[in-house]
């Protein structure tokens, strides 16, 4: 089964490397950015089941107490 | 507008942080990965237009030597 996982920061959570690229656009010419955050983009290719990545995210790919996760099964 | 750009490393180029998160599940049992890669899940809320998004991550959101990035808009 594939699946596709998203981590991004919790609300309210500092998000360094967002901080820094918008920065870093804005000091090359790039105006008008409302907002800019960076996460993970996780692609996995496992048997595991839908429960069994929830556990993988929570020990190990995502952060609970600063991050979100969201779990998508794919097709491809 | 609000995009999506999803980061991923090119075909054949070693992804560290993927390659890690995959040693650290099969030690914490997690048995039955056959793949598992890391990129980044960025999120932009801008007054740019598509182009000067490809543009950004042209020149700085990613490497186009080592990665590839998709571009999606989103209505939320």
């Amino acid at each position: 089964m594939n699946y596709e996982i998203y981590v991004t920061y919790r609300a309210g959570i500092f998000d360094p490397a967002g901080a820094t690229a918008r920065r870093g656009l804005e000091q090359i010419g790039f105006d008008g950015i409302h907002d800019l955050s960076i996460g993970k983009y996780i692609r996995l290719n496992t048997d595991a089941t839908r429960e069994q990545v929830t556990e993988m995210c929570e020990k190990l790919l995502a952060n609970p107490v600063i991050e979100d996760y969201r779990i998508v099964e794919t097709e491809d």
